[in-house]
């Protein structure tokens, strides 16, 4: 997507070299960073410089092929493999991809290791813009019916950043919404802050400014009263890890607005590729969910005289718990948009995905 | 309350003075100010110097009383009152305490009027404290039930502040808790962040540390995935307005927490003294809700070098939307805490409300 009518993705290989968007300093500035060893990638990873499920996965996948590079020997490619299936627990993306990978070179020469691993690593890289489209093309069609139905703006409201900050590039749940605003369907986008990392007020109100998408930021607390006043028409949201029964766990938080959404008869759908989804899993609520230092809550990030602090908003003594990620049982789901169609969350729907 | 070991109310009479703690500096400074003029009372009203229905309420009569020193005339009553009225639209407390004094000078000497008015404000102050304690009594036995059956820690949960701070002495929602600590039932608070105003990580965080009570402060996002979790006993708020059959009016997000909590069978209780509820409006959808201006959302308080400075947390530029309370159906809420009892929150019980 365009950064200041420049096209952009988050992640790409140029001149032997991988680089990255840094994304914990948007919107505040813009900067591109080198990824060179192992444990560059393990950092961007753990400290979010890249973020969102399918991004990881993509990272993850290039620093393994990086570190091959430099050491294609079994004992690298184990201690390689566990470390960035270290950085975080809760995406199944990361550990999918690097797997993906790891599977790929299996009884390869270790000469030849390296070269294949990158390859494999691009080659996810090029299917997830590919897969973001699809889910894109599949997802406008909802976003259609409401504007047929209504004849009025459509409401949108979604929570975090599943965006194409979030992936390589088009995102997951913004995928259908930068196409329905490219068809020139009127829409309107409540952006939830998300708490504590705010990645709603920071990186999707960023993506939605740079595309001129009419956006409003609300705090996370705000979607229920929308919802009671018929100010949101559906949310779209992504998903970090979906069960093969349908559950999704994403962001912290999701849970609160599918409940509420449920109770006021708004549609909730989730955008997700189905590397996604995982179906050694069948129920949300045995998902590992990562709890992420405190400090995410009692600091936070701002501009100040040009430069970005991170500022503390409540005293050092007082304990905090920071889970980053709940579920949301899939009964509150109203469809999965993937990039193979449309389907109900529901366990026989699922198996249907990856018989397509 | 205590603060650092010496009592404080949140508003008082002194020297022929009224005084309250300014609680936009709490925690980063305790400071006392004074208000003198009707703007004064207006001000500390509109910026949240003072907040929460039932400390509006009194700081409201108060103002109206030391206006009236000034002038008792008509038409200085009917100015004071409609400025009064028009600082905050939600909480019911603010007109229903002027209206008290308004009624008791109606057809009172001139020269009789403003001690009249002082006198019936400091009446409203000392029955809100007395009422308070009631509701700490009534909702304490609520607690003990828990801690009987589980033999466990109580978690409770809140939102926003209902503690002393935002009445004049002991609070609402925490006046249980406080009431439970000092009787050693052993109790853990789950401290809701509150955003855009953070008066749970400020202002109950704050209360709940000067009484040695545990908690954690938590985003507003996670109380979904608590009580998922089992970590969450009951919830317990406060309230800024109430209606005939049992809607509940409360800082917003108050609504999310709601829902989940039914969705997850942990009890909702709703603390408030009867002067919150108004019989006039039967249903929460018909309550006004006051908008803020959006630059509570995109800039924050924090301590900087010793000052208190407000930062921008995302650019201006962007678009938001500041609703400050939302409405909590009846069928959503176990009981409601008064000072008079434990009621219902059905239109029945809370007709009864009225006839003890």
């Amino acid at each position: 997507m365009k950064v200041k009518n420049r096209k952009f993705s988050t992640i790409w290989y140029e001149n032997k070299n991988v680089k990255i968007i840094d994304q914990t300093k948007i919107p505040f500035s813009f900067e591109i960073k080198t990824l060179k060893s192992l444990s560059d990638f393990c950092r961007a990873i753990r400290n979010m410089e890249v973020r969102g499920a399918p991004l990881i996965g993509v990272t993850a996948a290039m620093g393994f092929a990086i570190s091959l590079k430099k050491d294609p020997s079994d004992s690298n490619i184990n201690k390689s493999f566990n470390k960035l299936v270290d950085t975080r627990p809760t995406a199944v993306n990361l550990k999918w991809a690097i797997q993906k990978v790891r599977s790929g070179i299996e009884n390869k020469k270790k000469s030849e290791r390296a070269k294949i691993a990158l390859k494999l690593a691009l080659n996810i890289r090029k299917n997830d813009i590919e897969n973001c489209k699809k889910i894109g093309l599949n997802g406008v069609k909802l976003i259609k019916k409401i504007f047929k139905k209504t004849k009025k703006r459509v409401n949108i409201l979604t929570h975090c950043n599943a965006g194409w900050l979030a992936t390589v590039d088009y995102g997951t749940a913004l995928s259908p919404i930068f196409l329905a605003h490219k068809e020139n369907i009127p829409i309107h986008v409540w952006v939830d802050e998300t708490r504590p990392r705010n990645q709603g007020a920071l990186l999707t109100a960023w993506e939605l400014q740079n595309e001129k998408i009419p956006h409003t930021i609300i705090v996370d607390n705000a979607g229920g009263y929308l919802m009671q006043n018929g100010y949101v028409d559906m949310c779209l949201v992504g998903s970090d890890r979906t069960t093969g029964s349908g559950d999704v766990c994403n962001k912290i938080g999701t849970y609160l607005k599918a409940i509420s959404a449920y109770e006021n008869n708004v549609p909730f759908y989730v955008a997700l590729p189905s590397s996604t989804i995982d179906r050694n899993i069948e129920f949300g609520k045995d998902i590992p969910i990562e709890v992420r230092d405190g400090e995410e809550i009692s600091k936070i990030s701002l501009q100040s005289s040009n430069k970005i602090v991170n500022a503390r908003i409540f005293p050092k003594v007082i304990k905090t718990f920071n889970p980053a990620f709940d579920s949301t049982p899939a009964k509150y789901i109203t469809k999965l948009i993937t990039e193979k169609g449309l389907y109900n969350a529901k366990k026989s729907e699922i198996k249907k995905i990856f018989e397509n």
